[in-house]
């Protein structure tokens, strides 16, 4: 029986790990932080879209699966620093702290998944500069209990709670500018989500959503968008966030209302930003060390969009999740089952 | 070797079917229509988004790899009547025009997908009244070379070319009167394509969308979107489709402009509805044959949202495709293989 290397701890490559090994298969996992969970851990997400459930109530069985199961090997805080041969015979150097291993796969699976884009590049927003304007991330790490403020929303720069708080949709997506046309998928319903957990733990708060289009596509999306409205009055304006200043220690913005051209002026608390998808450094990394196509965006290419989604360029490697593209963590557990019955296929041809 | 019993030929039955057979299991394909492709097939779908490749691309070797799998057992123009029993052992009846049949299976997957919203229930658009008001998937039989017009959009009213072309989206999505609050998804997308297809093919006429938001948010949709006002010069307007009129042999539509509340007036040659999706008879037929619990819409109900996306209420039955929900076809092929996985794993234990 060959061993799978999966590459990649996050949502995608555990459930990619999980499913392959229940399928009899060994499985070689390697991830470079030091935790599993991918984005969702790192940020400590705390409720999910579009049921407000707890993170942990998804993250953590499947986490559970592959801990669990004795035909998988974890390594932590380790990469891959080599790979050598093709289908179905590879040998891959990984690396960590404890030194250097080479072993034996069938076939790899990248599953390196993405990083939020880094919203300094959006100098005009002000991030970095101004201690209150923060991002969809770092507000899911307030909200969540165990985060740095346990679970209350606070103004970075005083530790206050913010009355006013403004919303910017498409950081970093839908941006030419910033080489980034694509739409992040998830923004809108995370903003949607998280200032309807605001106005719940804060009833007299106010806040205010800067959107181009609502992208309430997923299941349950549009739904929560009503009640977003209806039951929160949660106020959405469409126009694009154009430029955040400080005026007498109030942060005020900017906004381009897209259908009269009209800018609008308002001055605000604190200032979430959506910061889209891009592709990670570990994406990056894999590709080089695979020699597998990337796409104008450094996202992985498969081999037919349509026909193989889970087939990189080269034969035996398989790529899955948002190292494909943005995805939500709802697709992403989908592709790591589809993946694993790729390579599965593939072992046995 | 158990048998698996898949429910639908379309894009994720075959998928999953073609899967499975790789992996070395027997499948029997059981198709309500005497052809396989599903929706594609059954509105020869000519080009997809948003690559504009041609349909027959995707689908035939989806088609051939289960035609060409001697592990796969194809009943066409059949039903599922009966099944009994619980997993790994279930008995199914299979009836069709030369009677019936009783199989044992290990494992069942329901990829019974959905059928385009009947717009003849939003009456004020027209549709079934005037001629000229017609759907996507009506459209998209008329680009096909091999569809009833020869490839040529024609008004059905006089076969006449038209110069001035409307597309109404979210008809039967997005709408609570009509019982779907929840979004298409593909909606925004085809008929985008639709419109640069008619402008590629008639230079002179005039493709205006009528839209809530433009949802533009899978794999170079909006760079489709950013080549469809830039390039070809189709004109988007923020409104929702209020109502048809015939006034003087002329189509008119009235469009609520939803920014300014402004009404807007426009005389055209021909509406085109962007017809939501909604659970096909199929599904409905099969949630009752086999017990498994549907959502408020229709669709099938995951086991978990998140966690069991693939498994139906009941073990060892299991759910794929646009029968959860609406989906495109890069997604369904992904649910295809994703079930695969589950049957097989389910399977093995």
């Amino acid at each position: 029986m060959k061993t799978v290397l999966v590459i990649g701890g996050g949502v995608t490559g555990l459930k990619a790990s999980s499913e392959l090994a229940e399928m009899g298969y060994n499985v070689t996992l390697v991830e470079k932080e030091d935790y599993l969970g991918g984005q969702v851990a790192k940020h400590k997400y705390y409720k999910l879209a579009p049921d407000l459930r707890l993170a942990g109530e998804v993250i953590d069985p499947v986490i559970k699966a592959v801990e669990n199961n004795s035909n998988i090997k974890v390594y932590k805080h380790s990469h891959v620093a080599a790979v050598s041969g093709n289908a179905p015979e590879f040998k891959a150097k990984i690396k960590n702290s404890k030194g250097e291993s080479e072993e034996n796969f069938g076939a790899i699976v990248v599953a390196t998944g993405f990083e939020h884009f880094d919203p300094t590049v959006k100098q005009e927003y002000g991030y970095g500069r101004f201690k209150d304007v923060v991002t969809n991330a770092e507000v899911e790490e307030m909200l969540n209990p165990g985060g740095p403020t346990n679970g209350e929303l606070k103004r970075p720069s005083d530790g206050e709670t913010p009355k006013k708080i403004a919303i910017f949709q498409c950081v970093g997506s839908r941006d030419r500018q910033v080489g980034n046309p694509y739409c992040c998928r998830v923004g809108c319903v995370v903003s949607t989500k998280q200032a309807i957990e605001i106005k719940e733990k804060y009833p007299d708060s106010e806040v205010y959503v800067y959107y181009m289009d609502m992208r309430m596509f997923g299941r349950g999306w549009e739904e929560l968008y009503g009640k977003a409205m209806e039951e929160y009055e949660i106020i959405f304006t469409r126009g694009r966030g154009a430029e955040v200043t400080l005026k007498n220690q109030q942060l005020s913005l900017r906004a381009e209302e897209t259908i009269m051209d009209r800018p609008i002026q308002h001055s605000v608390d604190m200032i979430i930003l959506a910061a889209g998808m891009a592709a990670g450094e570990g994406t990056i990394e894999a590709a080089n060390v695979l020699g597998i196509k990337q796409n104008d965006y450094g996202f992985l290419e498969p081999k037919d969009d349509f026909v193989s989604p889970n087939e990189s360029s080269k034969p035996g490697i398989f790529i899955a999740g948002a190292d494909k593209g943005p995805m939500d963590i709802e697709n992403c557990i989908v592709e790591g089952a589809a993946v694993a019955a790729k390579v599965a296929s593939s072992l046995k041809n």
